[in-house]
């Protein structure tokens, strides 16, 4: 069998498309980039629907005859069919067992956090052509706060990255998580200094991987939210 | 350093810690079993709160100087650190990103519907001695009927397991969320043939550990539930 590419699906929108987009590039792992636009509905149609992913959801991926949605499990594919940089997933001090754990974490408490206030206050008012709920949007803040709050008491250090001296796939997750509430005008830092000091940790060891896939997704906000402005205000 | 066996944490009431203890019992894993009463707050308290783990949750281990939570971690680290028989996570045919791209749709979907029914049913009633909240119930009841349509439409198939001719640790973890409603009186099979067969050919295959297992929880159930009857007719 030829050695094919892998083919990836994703929306920078959407942070998990985020995240393996970065991993991707910043690994030198050769991939067809594959953009699906979740504001203009292709996640639900056509080639995507049929051929790629039963979920109706981004990112995923297509690798020989797998089709593969849920990024983490996109992430742990990557990991076992390519040569990666050990210091993603690292074997030593039970370092992958930690990495886990966060992953496994994150599903059920900041995942759920940042996408539900990101639905609230930006995703569902844009299709919706209409102002956001205010007491949804409270809830899904207070929320938010209190997820932060526990990710900041039970993942961070005095310094350096969540499982020690090097960046790894928690901390790339991580960041993509808390910009989703972030780019759209919450601060995460007020009362959270350890919060603060390791955000700008990993910004600033990402570099110019993640400095150009957040202006795309910086770009993508904005632009969507002028045409909002217009469709509301055409509504009035 | 010597070989220590696992310290596995665990409460019978909880599906992880069912589908990890069966697991650790069938792959002949030395280990040594620390049951944790949720329904007594221990893990709340004590050695568990300060030396076990930092997430106030079971199931828990240590395996020498590592404390790890999150069952699918914990499943992860013993699949890296023991000799397992292939079939719970196989390599062939992409079988393991298959089981990751389930354990990851679990976390969000099939996982807290069956807690939150749980919950909402049976736990919360107990431990505030009340009648449960009916239109909570009802609430939880639809989530979870949505949910295990999906499961059986992504998920299962006319025959087999869920990646296959061999049960995986998919499989296992499975029917302990399944079993969560079921055992509190939910029928998850009406009008979902295909989970019933499956359902039918899992609980076959893992034979006896899990009847052993799942009978202790219906006997914990069930003593319970004895008590709660008492607490509730004292109180009217």
């Amino acid at each position: 069998m030829p050695l094919q590419p892998i083919r990836f699906f994703y929306d920078l929108l959407n942070q998990s498309s985020r995240a393996l987009y970065i991993f991707l590039e910043s690994s030198k792992i050769p991939f067809e980039a594959v953009s699906i636009s979740v504001l203009k509905g292709e996640h639900l149609t056509g080639e995507y629907r049929d051929k790629v992913t039963r979920f109706k959801k981004v990112p995923a991926l297509t690798d020989h005859n797998l089709q593969l949605s849920e990024s983490v499990a996109m992430f742990r594919h990557l990991i076992r069919e390519n040569i990666i940089p050990e210091h993603w997933y690292p074997r030593k001090n039970f370092g992958r067992s930690r990495i886990d754990e966060f992953l496994e974490w994150r599903q059920r408490n900041l995942g759920l956090a940042s996408t539900d206030y990101f639905q609230q206050k930006w995703l569902v008012p844009y299709l919706q052509k209409r102002q956001p709920n205010e007491s949804a949007v409270n809830m899904a803040e207070k929320q938010l706060n209190h997820t932060l709050n526990e990710f900041e008491q039970l993942f961070l250090h005095s310094k350096g990255f969540m499982i020690g001296d090097n960046i790894s796939y928690a901390d790339l997750l991580a960041i993509c998580e808390i910009d989703q509430p972030k780019y759209i005008g919450f601060n995460p830092f007020i009362h959270r200094p350890k919060l603060d000091r390791w955000y700008k940790t990993v910004r600033d060891e990402l570099g110019t991987y993640y400095k150009e896939v957040t202006h795309e997704f910086d770009n993508k906000l904005r632009t969507a939210e002028k045409s909002h402005k217009e469709a509301i205000s055409l509504k009035q």
